[in-house]
């Protein structure tokens, strides 16, 4: 395929001509598809219906200990539960406290806590004039929007293949004791599905930051979410480097089931420090007497142990492995050799990341729309959805069935391809055809 | 029987030399029992356990409008539960926002929202100097703490069999911008029993508070928790009342199945007018992508409708019933006529109030425990864990099997007595008998 850059004037109109022929066909078919969140699709959902099955009225609801899981109390979560999860986390069980059904709650708690109590004794982020983060970007909306909810300044910090940029964070979390803690998905990351180098987490937790209340917000939450058998990203384990390195309370790790078992019917956990652990758990007591144990025994009495949640994730990977491979290969096959946009080939997650050429992210994604097909807003994945380049979107082709991907696909392909070149036309100051 | 009063010094020493001895006989039995909090019994958990068998892996787990409760989504809850909710919170269910498992939760959530982002657009409360809450007690040991860990000033309100003193808050709520809220469990109170009157909900409906932040947290915790089917308490539903008064913002209603189906596994909720609503959805559209679906739908699915949640309440109803009927005839049969305690007799709830003499509740929960029986700790029913009269006790009477709870209400009486002996003969000046 010849660039788009190598296509004279002419040619370009009216390849783009043809293009937008090619797009009124799309228009015409109606279509109502989705490629904007990552959600497990129908026959991902079936995987762990098994779950029902599990308890019943003739099971016991106990405990290893006695603990009649359908009383109140156990604050942190019952003792297996938090073995099954500390072998995902790849922890300590005595690291963990079991939350409800959500991580990302988990995260929003720990933020409103260090605002209204701060962390570890420390200043209350809410009587303090200026409270900053670091936002390696692209990265996850959610995030974002809990930092900027709170009116915390967010810094973006580039990403690499490896990681975001260390050189960066290690210049500004010593230098400004306003910068209070960093977003890492570390593993198969959100959207890009990178996972950190072994270098950079070792960076990442020789930190020396000018705050004593920094802390990395690690939400690990891909950990076990490979595509492949044979090609798995490996991540260095943060909670142990950092004790290494002697920054035992630097981090704060996430995790959940929630693309295990059910989304929003699984159980989430931090790991952390016990200084880090003692904090929270003050807080929680008052907070709650107790999360669901019912679902906490649920999970274990279902997966039994750690190796039967990776068989389970196995089979979330046959699932979910064609349609990366069938994105990627339209993409490949549309797009390859045009020059006109970059994506990544993740090993694991749920995203792949694209970038257009500057200044067409938003009007792909509104012509997209304009198709039938909706796909994450554009910027979303930057503080306050502004990407600067206006050229990043996130691709999540777990939920529609592959029939139904193909053609979203191709329907974004052919967007990047009509609106790239209506960019280098109007760059050259040429004529750009009416739609 | 004759009032302690009534004695002669020394036929009182005699008496209290012998119930030491009967003490000191209870001791010998090395007892383990337990009075303290409001958890239901084992029989009580036997009830619900055909929530274990409503869904399964045959079933569809699908709302009415198709929604597939296994996967993200809906932040406000499922449609089917917010309606049971409404019914068992006699409110429309527009005005519903399912949450976790726990209303606790949602009430520190409710707190914590309002320090970092006030009360619909009001200036958050962690900017002000002064932050005060009204607290009728006695009242609930986790509301307290809940104000007390945000560093809010508590004001308490004295209760009558009536409600809080309602002179007292509508001049404190009138004349004090500081005063941001009120606790309220207001049917079979928390650990009174009491409900309010008619008089006194109007009240509150027609409070003129200088805030305009202030809320009422109406914590109605026992709603449909009765112990008779004919003799039942009716409390005027708030939300109504304060739209006919012209306040429709002023509550926030709080209610779960914690003591309806499993504690720590049911459903929580809060009603509230439609702009507190958007207020708080806001808020938690950052904090998750929703609360746990399946375990919705299993409410749903195993009560059916509101109906079949009252006849369960019944099942509940005839287990705690004979416990409290128990624990009250030994009061009787041990303290009546002594006036050296008052105590009340509720129709519904967890708890029952003792007052003993002044100055003897710390010591008469202290000489319990000695002997094995742990009750609430003396003062919890206050803020900051301080009872100036030193006087209430609160009795839960719903774990201990009958047995137990026999052996233990006959202890805690004659804890009281002595104590009660005590402190007369001190009082008088006289010598008291070493222990």
């Amino acid at each position: 395929m010849k660039a788009y850059n190598d296509y004279k004037n002419e040619e370009l109109r009216e390849h783009l001509l043809s293009l937008l022929a090619q797009y009124k066909e799309y228009q015409a078919k109606d279509l109502q598809l989705n490629m904007a969140r990552g959600k497990p699709c129908v026959e991902q959902l079936d995987l762990s219906m098994g779950m029902m099955d599990v308890l019943s009225s003739d099971s016991d609801l106990l405990c290893e200990d006695g603990t009649d899981c359908r009383n109140y109390g156990v604050l942190d979560g019952i003792k297996e539960a938090k073995e099954l999860m500390a072998d995902m986390m790849e922890v300590n069980p005595d690291n963990i406290l079991i939350y409800g059904n959500s991580s990302l709650n988990i995260m929003y708690d720990t933020i409103s806590r260090s605002v209204t109590h701060g962390v570890m004794g420390s200043t209350p982020w809410c009587k303090l004039d200026c409270v900053k983060f670091l936002c390696p970007v692209p990265g996850y909306d959610r995030h974002f929007a809990i930092t900027e909810y709170f009116g915390i300044e967010m810094i973006p910090i580039p990403m690499t293949e490896c990681g975001p940029d260390m050189d960066m964070i290690e210049r500004m979390v010593s230098e400004d004791a306003s910068i209070k803690g960093i977003w890492c998905v570390p593993k198969y990351s959100n959207p890009q599905g990178y996972s950190y180098s072994d270098l950079t987490v070792r960076r990442f937790a020789r930190l020396e930051p000018a705050a004593k209340d920094f802390r990395i917000y690690w939400d690990n939450a891909y950990t076990i979410h490979h595509l492949y058998d044979d090609d798995q990203d490996h991540l260095i384990e943060i909670l142990a480097e950092c004790k290494r390195a002697g920054n035992p309370d630097l981090v704060y790790k996430f995790a959940s089931t929630s693309k295990i078992s059910f989304p929003g019917s699984g159980i989430a956990a931090i790991a952390t420090s016990h200084n880090n652990l003692e904090d929270i758990r003050h807080q929680l007591s008052m907070q709650t007497i107790g999360h669901d144990k019912v679902n906490q025994l649920r999970h274990v009495r279902y997966f039994g142990d750690i190796h039967g949640m990776i068989e389970h994730m196995r089979r979330h990977a046959d699932i979910l492995r064609p349609k990366f491979e069938l994105v990627e290969r339209i993409l490949e096959e549309e797009l390859g050799g045009l020059e006109i946009g970059f994506w990544t080939k993740p090993r694991g997650g749920y995203f792949i990341s694209f970038d257009s050429l500057p200044g067409c992210a938003k009007a792909i994604v509104a012509r997209c729309k304009k198709a039938g097909v909706v796909m994450t807003a554009a910027g979303a994945t930057y503080p306050h959805g502004i990407d600067p380049l206006d050229s990043n979107i996130r691709i999540a082709p777990s939920y529609p069935p592959l029939q139904d991907l193909e053609i979203a696909a191709r329907l974004f392909t052919l967007c990047v391809k009509i609106e790239a070149a209506k960019s280098i036309l109007t760059q050259r100051g040429e004529a750009v055809p009416a739609k």
